[in-house]
């Protein structure tokens, strides 16, 4: 439990942010929520490593929450960047990597015919709410309780500072839940702009929930009956589920999709991509951004998403995924208890049965950082292509000492 | 008249992008809007120069619309944000270049306590309104009419897509009169939240005007007096006019205001830099984003507020804007007529008498591109620290020939 004396470099950072920024850490990497022993500020990271100020080392199972997923600083997609860059970036318009870019991703992902690009999830997001609502002349976007869309007024989890009206026309269901998508299509009546659907149940905290085949499929028929975009947030799973978009195995393709985190490999990049009928209304909505033509991360994009295209790296991924799955659930069952593991492997939630204020996630994750990996008690997290067979075993050893850590101390029960 | 023949590659890529992106551009950027002469795609930036996709070259002064303020691909801040990037750009949480940058704003900003990044300049002045509203429990956000503050709903130029509510509780004042920002205040009676206003007034197609004094100190009184936030969107001319801020000279000091464009110098990234008394409502509002911690453009932001800091470059930058200023009064004199130059020199807007429907202005841009200088016919420009006496005064004899041929066209008449 010497956590803290290794991390004096990071408690001074922490009060020096506290004076210049406020609660010195914002968003989703604040730890405050989640523990003192996490480390706040990190110093160095590459493949699936991190090191924090202090420079202590971890296996990573977050990947920055999604953006790395071929492995922190990839050779070949900074090089590609790094070209691009030699040429210029940003200047006053875009330059043919864009045309690169939408091309390949036009071709690559199963449902897009067109592109827009962005730089943040929600910019995705809003993009694709604002062209819903172009495109049908309609004001409703249904959503799933506690779904994650991003973090502004209309969408935050947070209502502090947001106005009633900011979301005024959404209406709410249960994800996988048919009879409740049909009550709020129902209440959206002559009025039904879009139904907003991640790629799958991944809410904070909860088990997660692959999407039933035949609601993606009501969902689907609803639009095309109705006329609404059926938009899916691909932002936290795309390009690590599939690189044809995460409904590509399904065989329901949205109108709208929103990309962000994994699509350049950590470059600040985010996309639409929309289907024909959504195409018009695509290019009546003004939306724009100082560095959304930025071609360095559209060059990081190209590279990233062929490397994907043409390479095991999501394959091997998943069954990284399912090589530290299946190792949680030998050693927590040799250790006498249960985990609750959920949603896809490359981006599983580890959960506590019977734990529901945390407590033992917590000091579970906290111990896990001592023995050398980075987990999230809550979130769920994510593998990348350069995580090896030795480090999922070498994490399997440290969440093994982390599980004897917390029965030895009384936090779990066998 | 052969500037099309030139562009065989910017048509081509046109074509190629109209198949996969609406309309083949979006935006700011797309020059639908301001002719066929200009061309859409380049290849290469460096300096105060830019190269399109046909390898034409031009003395640009857009400077990517702004972020461009030390010249494209500055040595100095490139090379800080690829050390930066070798160590590694963005993980599970913020570096010690947060800390650094955030230290290094409060320092410089002449009204700043604490700060706060994100990517885009929307995400800047959305944040402010958010902190705004969560710190003052009010709704009312005084908006100027014609001002540009972003592209989503709540502040788009365009209300495709739009709903009437993302609006609901904007109202609306006239720049620079006192009397209408008094209506507006009384109409948002005691549910005030904030005052947003641009540095100067830079609306499209229009004179500019800076801020009279006057004005801004009583809007600052406003705030006093209501506790509502005077906030200042500063995205467009921070850290070009003023490394303090662009209303330091004035003496009035904005409670929250929204960098973002030349903070990095062409690395995306935005900020939002507040005081104390909104400090804890801009710690209790939820903000985030997957990339708003990378540390290669903090890198690089620290880097280019230094060297605005402490070297000539902006005093540099205005001189050169008020020779660009000087040249084109004189020149247009001698061909016997006035052009309209208003606004910081470094910013210039040049518009001709009469010309309403901007016919004259688009033409002498076109006419521009073709003697090597990259102009805008109805948006303000941009002029960077690279650009030398040597580039004005060759920009300047580029001038001259447009107007010739504008003249001797009979488009504008001596």
């Amino acid at each position: 439990m010497t956590a803290r004396l290794l991390n004096s470099r990071d408690t001074e950072l922490l009060e020096r942010a506290g004076r210049v920024v406020p609660n010195g850490v914002w968003g989703h990497m604040a730890t405050r929520a989640i523990g003192p022993d996490y480390p706040q500020f990190f110093s160095k990271s590459d493949g699936c490593r991190v090191w924090d100020a202090d420079g202590n080392e971890y296996i990573d199972f977050m990947c920055a929450w999604g953006p790395n997923v071929l492995g922190y600083r990839h050779a070949e997609v900074d090089a590609a960047a790094l070209a691009q860059m030699d040429k210029g970036d940003i200047g006053n318009g875009p330059t043919d990597k864009m045309v690169e870019l939408a091309e390949l991703l036009v071709d690559t992902l199963d449902h897009a015919d067109w592109t827009l690009f962005q730089k943040n999830g929600t910019d995705a997001t809003t993009v694709c709410v604002t062209i819903a609502r172009a495109a049908t002349g309609h004001r409703k976007i249904l959503v799933a309780r506690g779904a994650y869309h991003g973090a502004v007024p209309w969408c935050s989890p947070s209502l502090v500072g947001v106005t009633s009206e900011d979301r005024a026309h959404l209406i709410l269901f249960d994800y996988n839940d048919i009879t409740s998508l049909d009550a709020a299509i129902d209440e959206a009546g002559d009025d039904l702009a879009g139904i907003l659907l991640t790629a799958f149940k991944h809410d904070v905290g909860k088990d997660q929930h692959l999407p039933e085949k035949a609601f993606l499929a009501h969902a689907r028929a609803a639009c095309d009956r109705t006329g609404a975009a059926l938009i899916l947030d691909d932002v936290r799973a795309g390009f690590r589920l599939d690189v044809r978009g995460s409904w590509a195995r399904y065989g329901v393709k949205p109108d709208l999709a929103a990309y962000s985190k994994a699509i350049a490999n950590g470059w600040p990049l985010a996309a639409v991509a929309g289907s024909e009928r959504f195409r018009e209304g695509a290019g009546k909505i003004f939306t724009t951004g100082s560095f959304w033509y930025g071609s360095a991360a559209m060059a990081a994009a190209v590279k990233t998403v062929q490397i994907l295209r043409d390479s095991d790296a999501l394959a091997h991924t998943e069954a990284m995924g399912e090589r530290f799955r299946a190792g949680l659930s030998t050693i927590s069952a040799r250790h006498g208890f249960t985990l609750r593991q959920t949603g896809p492997a490359q981006m599983p939630m580890v959960l506590f049965d019977g734990d529901q204020d945390l407590r033992i996630a917590n000091a579970f994750c906290a111990a896990a950082l001592r023995h050398g990996i980075y987990l999230h008690p809550k979130h769920n997290m994510f593998l990348c292509a350069a995580h090896t067979p030795d480090d999922i075993d070498r994490a399997l050893e440290a969440a093994d000492g982390a599980f004897a850590d917390i029965l030895s101390a009384g936090i779990l029960a066998a």
